[in-house]
Protein backbone atom coordinates (compact mmCIF):
# COMPACT_ATOMS: atom_id res chain seq x y z
CA UNK A 1 0.00 0.00 0.00
CA UNK A 2 1.36 3.48 -0.74
CA UNK A 3 2.26 5.72 2.13
CA UNK A 4 -0.85 7.11 4.49
CA UNK A 5 -0.80 10.86 4.51
CA UNK A 6 -2.92 12.89 6.37
CA UNK A 7 -6.17 14.25 4.19
CA UNK A 8 -5.09 18.03 5.40
CA UNK A 9 -1.33 17.49 4.27
CA UNK A 10 -2.35 15.74 0.66
CA UNK A 11 -3.52 19.47 -0.77
CA UNK A 12 -0.10 20.68 0.51
CA UNK A 13 2.45 18.29 -0.12
CA UNK A 14 0.87 17.85 -3.96
CA UNK A 15 1.82 21.75 -3.97
CA UNK A 16 4.70 21.76 -3.14
CA UNK A 17 5.49 18.75 -5.35
CA UNK A 18 4.12 20.73 -8.52
CA UNK A 19 6.65 23.84 -7.28
CA UNK A 20 9.01 21.63 -7.31
CA UNK A 21 8.35 20.20 -10.87
CA UNK A 22 8.04 23.89 -12.22
CA UNK A 23 11.81 24.24 -11.54
CA UNK A 24 12.56 27.83 -13.30
CA UNK A 25 9.18 28.09 -14.36
CA UNK A 26 7.92 29.59 -11.71
CA UNK A 27 4.77 31.92 -12.28
CA UNK A 28 4.90 35.12 -11.10
CA UNK A 29 3.87 35.60 -7.44
CA UNK A 30 0.39 37.32 -8.45
CA UNK A 31 -1.36 34.36 -10.43
CA UNK A 32 1.17 31.54 -8.75
CA UNK A 33 -1.69 29.87 -6.49
CA UNK A 34 -3.82 30.18 -9.80
CA UNK A 35 -1.47 28.49 -12.13
CA UNK A 36 -0.39 25.48 -9.75
CA UNK A 37 -4.25 24.84 -9.09
CA UNK A 38 -4.82 24.23 -12.27
CA UNK A 39 -2.21 22.27 -12.52
CA UNK A 40 -3.49 20.21 -9.43
CA UNK A 41 -6.37 19.82 -11.11
CA UNK A 42 -5.55 18.33 -14.38
CA UNK A 43 -1.77 16.93 -14.01
CA UNK A 44 -1.13 19.36 -17.43
CA UNK A 45 1.76 21.64 -17.36
CA UNK A 46 0.91 22.97 -19.92
CA UNK A 47 -1.39 25.53 -17.77
CA UNK A 48 2.40 27.03 -17.07
CA UNK A 49 2.00 28.81 -20.28
CA UNK A 50 -0.95 28.63 -21.62
CA UNK A 51 -3.01 30.47 -18.73
CA UNK A 52 -3.03 34.22 -19.97
CA UNK A 53 -4.09 37.24 -17.66
CA UNK A 54 -4.80 40.39 -18.41
CA UNK A 55 -3.19 43.69 -16.36
CA UNK A 56 -4.79 43.43 -12.70
CA UNK A 57 -7.77 40.42 -13.12
CA UNK A 58 -6.56 38.77 -10.60
CA UNK A 59 -7.01 42.03 -8.40
CA UNK A 60 -10.18 42.54 -10.44
CA UNK A 61 -11.38 39.28 -9.47
CA UNK A 62 -10.77 39.43 -5.86
CA UNK A 63 -12.45 42.83 -5.58
CA UNK A 64 -15.91 41.65 -7.30
CA UNK A 65 -15.56 38.88 -5.31
CA UNK A 66 -14.89 40.26 -2.14
CA UNK A 67 -18.12 42.50 -3.09
CA UNK A 68 -20.04 39.93 -2.81
CA UNK A 69 -20.12 39.40 -6.96
CA UNK A 70 -21.97 35.93 -8.80
CA UNK A 71 -20.20 33.73 -10.81
CA UNK A 72 -22.30 32.62 -13.82
CA UNK A 73 -21.26 29.31 -15.44
CA UNK A 74 -21.86 27.53 -18.54
CA UNK A 75 -22.01 24.02 -17.15
CA UNK A 76 -23.53 22.09 -14.20
CA UNK A 77 -20.11 20.35 -13.47
CA UNK A 78 -17.94 23.83 -13.00
CA UNK A 79 -21.34 24.91 -10.76
CA UNK A 80 -20.44 21.22 -9.06
CA UNK A 81 -16.95 22.28 -8.79
CA UNK A 82 -16.82 25.82 -7.25
CA UNK A 83 -16.63 26.10 -3.62
CA UNK A 84 -20.16 27.57 -3.00
CA UNK A 85 -19.73 27.90 0.67
CA UNK A 86 -16.73 30.84 0.71
CA UNK A 87 -18.55 32.02 -2.28
CA UNK A 88 -21.72 31.97 -0.16
CA UNK A 89 -19.72 33.72 2.93
CA UNK A 90 -18.83 36.57 0.65
CA UNK A 91 -22.57 37.35 -0.27
CA UNK A 92 -22.34 35.05 -3.61
CA UNK A 93 -23.87 32.83 -5.43
CA UNK A 94 -23.42 30.45 -8.43
CA UNK A 95 -25.82 30.25 -11.56
CA UNK A 96 -25.97 28.31 -14.12
CA UNK A 97 -28.85 28.38 -16.89
CA UNK A 98 -27.95 25.74 -19.28
CA UNK A 99 -30.64 23.03 -18.61
CA UNK A 100 -33.30 25.68 -18.19
CA UNK A 101 -36.08 24.65 -19.87
CA UNK A 102 -36.82 28.04 -21.60
CA UNK A 103 -33.15 28.16 -22.79
CA UNK A 104 -33.34 24.71 -24.44
CA UNK A 105 -36.54 26.01 -25.79
CA UNK A 106 -35.40 28.88 -27.18
CA UNK A 107 -31.97 27.37 -28.41
CA UNK A 108 -33.45 25.31 -30.55
CA UNK A 109 -36.14 27.93 -32.05
CA UNK A 110 -32.78 29.92 -33.29
CA UNK A 111 -30.94 27.00 -34.33
CA UNK A 112 -27.80 28.66 -32.11
CA UNK A 113 -26.49 26.56 -29.08
CA UNK A 114 -27.79 26.63 -25.48
CA UNK A 115 -24.64 28.25 -23.94
CA UNK A 116 -25.01 31.68 -26.32
CA UNK A 117 -28.60 31.43 -25.23
CA UNK A 118 -27.43 31.40 -21.17
CA UNK A 119 -25.33 34.36 -21.56
CA UNK A 120 -28.11 36.10 -23.00
CA UNK A 121 -30.24 34.92 -20.01
CA UNK A 122 -28.13 36.13 -17.74
CA UNK A 123 -27.00 39.42 -18.95
CA UNK A 124 -30.92 39.85 -19.03
CA UNK A 125 -31.80 38.97 -15.30
CA UNK A 126 -28.98 39.12 -13.12
CA UNK A 127 -28.24 42.56 -12.04
CA UNK A 128 -25.29 41.88 -9.49
CA UNK A 129 -21.53 42.25 -10.80
CA UNK A 130 -20.54 38.87 -12.11
CA UNK A 131 -17.64 36.68 -12.63
CA UNK A 132 -18.23 34.58 -16.15
CA UNK A 133 -16.59 31.45 -15.62
CA UNK A 134 -16.87 29.43 -19.14
CA UNK A 135 -15.28 25.97 -18.96
CA UNK A 136 -17.31 24.28 -22.00
CA UNK A 137 -18.94 26.18 -24.65
CA UNK A 138 -16.81 28.43 -27.33
CA UNK A 139 -20.10 29.73 -28.08
CA UNK A 140 -20.80 31.28 -24.90
CA UNK A 141 -17.78 32.87 -25.13
CA UNK A 142 -18.56 34.41 -28.82
CA UNK A 143 -21.79 35.81 -27.20
CA UNK A 144 -20.53 37.41 -24.42
CA UNK A 145 -18.11 39.37 -26.36
CA UNK A 146 -20.98 40.35 -28.44
CA UNK A 147 -23.24 40.97 -25.56
CA UNK A 148 -20.46 43.29 -24.25
CA UNK A 149 -19.43 45.09 -27.38
CA UNK A 150 -23.51 46.30 -27.06
CA UNK A 151 -23.02 46.89 -23.87
CA UNK A 152 -25.41 44.31 -22.49
CA UNK A 153 -23.17 42.82 -20.53
CA UNK A 154 -20.01 44.46 -18.19
CA UNK A 155 -18.46 41.32 -16.74
CA UNK A 156 -16.37 41.88 -13.25
CA UNK A 157 -13.94 39.69 -14.84
CA UNK A 158 -13.98 36.69 -17.54
CA UNK A 159 -12.64 33.04 -16.48
CA UNK A 160 -12.24 32.16 -20.18
CA UNK A 161 -11.08 28.73 -20.52
CA UNK A 162 -13.19 26.22 -22.88
CA UNK A 163 -11.63 22.88 -24.39
CA UNK A 164 -12.08 21.37 -27.71
CA UNK A 165 -11.45 21.66 -31.30
CA UNK A 166 -14.10 23.79 -33.38
CA UNK A 167 -13.94 27.23 -32.51
CA UNK A 168 -12.20 27.02 -29.40
CA UNK A 169 -9.11 28.96 -30.19
CA UNK A 170 -11.06 31.22 -32.03
CA UNK A 171 -13.43 32.08 -29.06
CA UNK A 172 -10.49 32.57 -26.61
CA UNK A 173 -8.68 35.09 -29.40
CA UNK A 174 -11.88 37.51 -29.16
CA UNK A 175 -11.53 37.65 -25.50
CA UNK A 176 -8.18 38.65 -25.05
CA UNK A 177 -8.72 40.90 -27.85
CA UNK A 178 -11.57 42.58 -26.15
CA UNK A 179 -10.06 45.14 -23.55
CA UNK A 180 -12.09 42.98 -20.99
CA UNK A 181 -10.80 41.58 -17.50
CA UNK A 182 -9.81 37.87 -18.59
CA UNK A 183 -8.08 34.92 -17.54
CA UNK A 184 -7.81 32.82 -20.66
CA UNK A 185 -6.14 29.28 -21.22
CA UNK A 186 -4.79 30.44 -24.57
CA UNK A 187 -5.59 27.14 -26.92
CA UNK A 188 -7.32 24.03 -27.44
CA UNK A 189 -6.71 23.38 -23.44
CA UNK A 190 -9.32 23.93 -20.45
CA UNK A 191 -12.25 22.47 -19.33
CA UNK A 192 -15.43 22.78 -16.50
CA UNK A 193 -12.99 21.61 -13.63
CA UNK A 194 -10.40 24.34 -14.99
CA UNK A 195 -13.12 26.81 -14.63
CA UNK A 196 -13.67 25.98 -10.93
CA UNK A 197 -10.39 25.42 -9.92
CA UNK A 198 -9.49 29.29 -11.27
CA UNK A 199 -12.40 30.20 -9.41
CA UNK A 200 -11.50 28.18 -6.26
CA UNK A 201 -8.13 29.72 -5.96
CA UNK A 202 -9.31 33.13 -5.99
CA UNK A 203 -12.28 32.08 -3.54
CA UNK A 204 -9.46 30.55 -1.12
CA UNK A 205 -7.89 33.69 -1.32
CA UNK A 206 -10.58 35.11 0.65
CA UNK A 207 -11.50 32.53 3.32
CA UNK A 208 -11.89 33.75 6.31
CA UNK B 1 -15.96 36.24 -35.79
CA UNK B 2 -15.11 32.71 -36.42
CA UNK B 3 -17.60 30.07 -38.79
CA UNK B 4 -20.78 29.45 -37.42
CA UNK B 5 -21.41 25.53 -36.88
CA UNK B 6 -24.85 24.37 -36.05
CA UNK B 7 -25.11 22.82 -32.58
CA UNK B 8 -25.42 19.25 -33.43
CA UNK B 9 -22.89 19.66 -35.93
CA UNK B 10 -20.09 20.46 -33.30
CA UNK B 11 -19.36 17.51 -31.32
CA UNK B 12 -18.94 15.35 -35.11
CA UNK B 13 -17.26 17.97 -36.33
CA UNK B 14 -15.22 17.89 -33.08
CA UNK B 15 -14.28 14.15 -33.13
CA UNK B 16 -14.02 14.44 -36.95
CA UNK B 17 -10.45 16.71 -35.85
CA UNK B 18 -9.32 14.16 -33.54
CA UNK B 19 -9.73 10.93 -35.82
CA UNK B 20 -7.20 12.84 -37.99
CA UNK B 21 -4.82 14.29 -35.50
CA UNK B 22 -4.63 10.74 -33.69
CA UNK B 23 -2.80 10.10 -37.26
CA UNK B 24 -1.03 6.58 -37.01
CA UNK B 25 -2.40 6.54 -33.70
CA UNK B 26 -6.08 5.80 -33.50
CA UNK B 27 -7.49 3.14 -30.42
CA UNK B 28 -8.89 -0.35 -31.45
CA UNK B 29 -12.29 -0.08 -32.20
CA UNK B 30 -13.57 -1.09 -28.90
CA UNK B 31 -12.53 1.63 -26.99
CA UNK B 32 -12.07 4.08 -30.17
CA UNK B 33 -15.45 6.64 -28.57
CA UNK B 34 -14.40 6.67 -25.05
CA UNK B 35 -10.24 7.21 -26.07
CA UNK B 36 -11.90 10.28 -28.27
CA UNK B 37 -14.36 11.81 -25.79
CA UNK B 38 -11.88 11.91 -23.37
CA UNK B 39 -9.59 13.65 -25.72
CA UNK B 40 -12.76 15.85 -26.60
CA UNK B 41 -13.40 16.69 -22.72
CA UNK B 42 -9.71 17.78 -22.72
CA UNK B 43 -8.07 18.35 -25.86
CA UNK B 44 -5.07 16.52 -24.20
CA UNK B 45 -3.63 13.97 -26.68
CA UNK B 46 -2.10 11.84 -23.73
CA UNK B 47 -5.51 9.89 -23.11
CA UNK B 48 -4.85 8.44 -26.43
CA UNK B 49 -1.73 6.37 -24.92
CA UNK B 50 -2.45 6.30 -20.87
CA UNK B 51 -5.80 5.31 -21.02
CA UNK B 52 -6.25 1.50 -20.24
CA UNK B 53 -8.52 -1.36 -19.99
CA UNK B 54 -8.57 -4.92 -18.90
CA UNK B 55 -9.85 -7.58 -21.42
CA UNK B 56 -13.59 -7.36 -21.79
CA UNK B 57 -14.13 -4.17 -19.90
CA UNK B 58 -15.61 -1.99 -21.84
CA UNK B 59 -18.43 -5.17 -22.86
CA UNK B 60 -18.67 -5.41 -18.68
CA UNK B 61 -19.46 -1.88 -18.04
CA UNK B 62 -22.36 -1.50 -21.28
CA UNK B 63 -23.17 -4.74 -20.07
CA UNK B 64 -23.88 -3.70 -16.35
CA UNK B 65 -25.60 -0.08 -17.65
CA UNK B 66 -28.02 -2.15 -19.54
CA UNK B 67 -28.85 -4.40 -16.81
CA UNK B 68 -29.90 -0.68 -15.05
CA UNK B 69 -26.55 -0.84 -12.88
CA UNK B 70 -26.06 2.23 -10.79
CA UNK B 71 -22.93 4.70 -10.51
CA UNK B 72 -20.72 5.43 -7.80
CA UNK B 73 -18.54 9.23 -8.08
CA UNK B 74 -16.32 10.12 -5.45
CA UNK B 75 -17.48 14.03 -6.73
CA UNK B 76 -20.46 16.24 -6.96
CA UNK B 77 -18.44 17.55 -10.46
CA UNK B 78 -18.35 13.95 -11.86
CA UNK B 79 -21.87 12.99 -10.82
CA UNK B 80 -22.95 16.64 -12.59
CA UNK B 81 -21.16 15.20 -15.42
CA UNK B 82 -22.88 12.01 -15.94
CA UNK B 83 -25.32 11.84 -18.29
CA UNK B 84 -28.54 11.04 -15.99
CA UNK B 85 -30.99 11.03 -18.37
CA UNK B 86 -29.29 8.13 -20.30
CA UNK B 87 -28.89 6.30 -17.22
CA UNK B 88 -32.04 6.44 -15.44
CA UNK B 89 -33.77 5.28 -19.00
CA UNK B 90 -31.61 1.93 -18.18
CA UNK B 91 -32.58 2.15 -14.67
CA UNK B 92 -29.71 3.08 -13.27
CA UNK B 93 -28.94 6.71 -11.20
CA UNK B 94 -25.86 8.43 -10.15
CA UNK B 95 -24.53 7.98 -6.08
CA UNK B 96 -22.26 10.50 -4.39
CA UNK B 97 -21.50 10.84 -0.95
CA UNK B 98 -18.69 13.18 -0.40
CA UNK B 99 -20.87 15.70 0.82
CA UNK B 100 -22.75 13.64 3.69
CA UNK B 101 -22.60 14.86 6.92
CA UNK B 102 -22.05 11.63 8.47
CA UNK B 103 -19.10 10.80 6.04
CA UNK B 104 -17.52 13.78 6.93
CA UNK B 105 -18.29 13.58 10.46
CA UNK B 106 -16.56 9.53 10.20
CA UNK B 107 -13.78 11.19 8.40
CA UNK B 108 -12.56 13.49 10.79
CA UNK B 109 -12.98 11.12 13.61
CA UNK B 110 -10.72 8.97 11.72
CA UNK B 111 -8.59 10.79 10.64
CA UNK B 112 -8.92 9.15 7.12
CA UNK B 113 -10.33 10.99 3.84
CA UNK B 114 -13.80 11.48 3.38
CA UNK B 115 -13.12 9.83 -0.10
CA UNK B 116 -12.41 6.81 1.55
CA UNK B 117 -15.51 6.58 3.91
CA UNK B 118 -17.44 7.19 0.76
CA UNK B 119 -16.83 3.73 -0.82
CA UNK B 120 -17.28 2.41 2.71
CA UNK B 121 -20.84 3.96 2.52
CA UNK B 122 -21.52 2.41 -0.95
CA UNK B 123 -20.12 -0.78 -0.02
CA UNK B 124 -22.85 -0.80 2.68
CA UNK B 125 -25.70 0.55 1.58
CA UNK B 126 -25.94 -0.25 -2.06
CA UNK B 127 -27.76 -3.63 -3.05
CA UNK B 128 -27.55 -2.73 -7.04
CA UNK B 129 -24.63 -3.83 -9.23
CA UNK B 130 -22.91 -0.21 -9.57
CA UNK B 131 -19.96 1.22 -11.84
CA UNK B 132 -17.63 3.14 -9.43
CA UNK B 133 -16.17 6.05 -10.90
CA UNK B 134 -13.15 7.84 -9.40
CA UNK B 135 -12.09 11.02 -11.21
CA UNK B 136 -10.71 12.85 -7.73
CA UNK B 137 -9.53 10.99 -5.16
CA UNK B 138 -6.71 7.95 -4.84
CA UNK B 139 -7.93 7.44 -1.39
CA UNK B 140 -10.93 6.49 -3.23
CA UNK B 141 -9.42 4.09 -4.92
CA UNK B 142 -7.02 2.54 -2.45
CA UNK B 143 -10.16 2.08 -0.32
CA UNK B 144 -12.02 0.30 -2.85
CA UNK B 145 -9.41 -2.20 -3.57
CA UNK B 146 -9.61 -2.98 -0.11
CA UNK B 147 -12.96 -2.99 -0.04
CA UNK B 148 -12.99 -5.74 -2.54
CA UNK B 149 -9.92 -7.91 -1.70
CA UNK B 150 -11.98 -8.18 1.73
CA UNK B 151 -15.20 -9.51 -0.19
CA UNK B 152 -17.23 -6.03 0.63
CA UNK B 153 -17.85 -4.57 -2.61
CA UNK B 154 -17.55 -6.25 -6.40
CA UNK B 155 -18.03 -3.31 -8.87
CA UNK B 156 -19.29 -3.89 -12.15
CA UNK B 157 -16.30 -1.91 -13.16
CA UNK B 158 -14.03 0.32 -11.62
CA UNK B 159 -13.59 3.46 -14.10
CA UNK B 160 -10.25 4.94 -12.17
CA UNK B 161 -8.94 7.99 -12.96
CA UNK B 162 -8.34 10.31 -10.15
CA UNK B 163 -5.65 12.94 -10.90
CA UNK B 164 -2.89 14.59 -8.55
CA UNK B 165 0.66 14.21 -7.35
CA UNK B 166 0.14 12.26 -3.89
CA UNK B 167 -0.21 8.88 -4.38
CA UNK B 168 -2.45 8.62 -7.57
CA UNK B 169 0.04 6.81 -9.83
CA UNK B 170 0.43 4.62 -7.13
CA UNK B 171 -3.53 3.79 -6.15
CA UNK B 172 -4.10 3.50 -10.14
CA UNK B 173 -1.48 0.78 -9.89
CA UNK B 174 -3.48 -1.30 -7.34
CA UNK B 175 -6.39 -1.36 -9.68
CA UNK B 176 -4.19 -2.05 -12.35
CA UNK B 177 -3.41 -5.58 -10.66
CA UNK B 178 -6.10 -6.38 -8.69
CA UNK B 179 -7.94 -8.70 -11.44
CA UNK B 180 -10.85 -6.12 -11.34
CA UNK B 181 -12.64 -5.17 -14.90
CA UNK B 182 -10.96 -1.40 -14.95
CA UNK B 183 -10.51 1.62 -17.17
CA UNK B 184 -7.53 3.13 -15.82
CA UNK B 185 -5.70 6.60 -16.86
CA UNK B 186 -2.05 5.19 -16.45
CA UNK B 187 0.07 7.88 -14.59
CA UNK B 188 -1.17 11.27 -12.85
CA UNK B 189 -3.56 12.31 -14.94
CA UNK B 190 -7.44 12.55 -15.16
CA UNK B 191 -10.42 14.10 -13.00
CA UNK B 192 -14.15 14.21 -12.85
CA UNK B 193 -14.62 15.64 -16.26
CA UNK B 194 -13.08 12.34 -17.94
CA UNK B 195 -14.51 10.15 -15.13
CA UNK B 196 -17.71 11.40 -16.49
CA UNK B 197 -16.60 11.68 -20.06
CA UNK B 198 -15.77 7.74 -20.04
CA UNK B 199 -19.43 6.87 -18.12
CA UNK B 200 -20.82 9.03 -21.17
CA UNK B 201 -19.30 7.22 -23.72
CA UNK B 202 -20.51 4.02 -22.28
CA UNK B 203 -23.78 5.73 -21.46
CA UNK B 204 -24.15 6.64 -25.48
CA UNK B 205 -23.45 3.63 -27.31
CA UNK B 206 -26.99 2.76 -24.98
CA UNK B 207 -28.69 5.42 -26.26
CA UNK B 208 -32.33 4.71 -27.00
Amino acid sequence: MPEIIKPGEIEARSFEIITSLLGECQPPAETADIVKRVIHTTADFDYADNLKFSPGAVARGLEALSGGCDVVTDTQMAKAGINKSILASLGGEVHCFISDPDVAAEAKERGVTRAAVCMEKAARTLTKPCIFAIGNAPTALMRLRELCDAGECAPALVIGVPVGFVNVVESKELILASGLPYIVAKGRKGGSNVAAAICNALLYRLRR
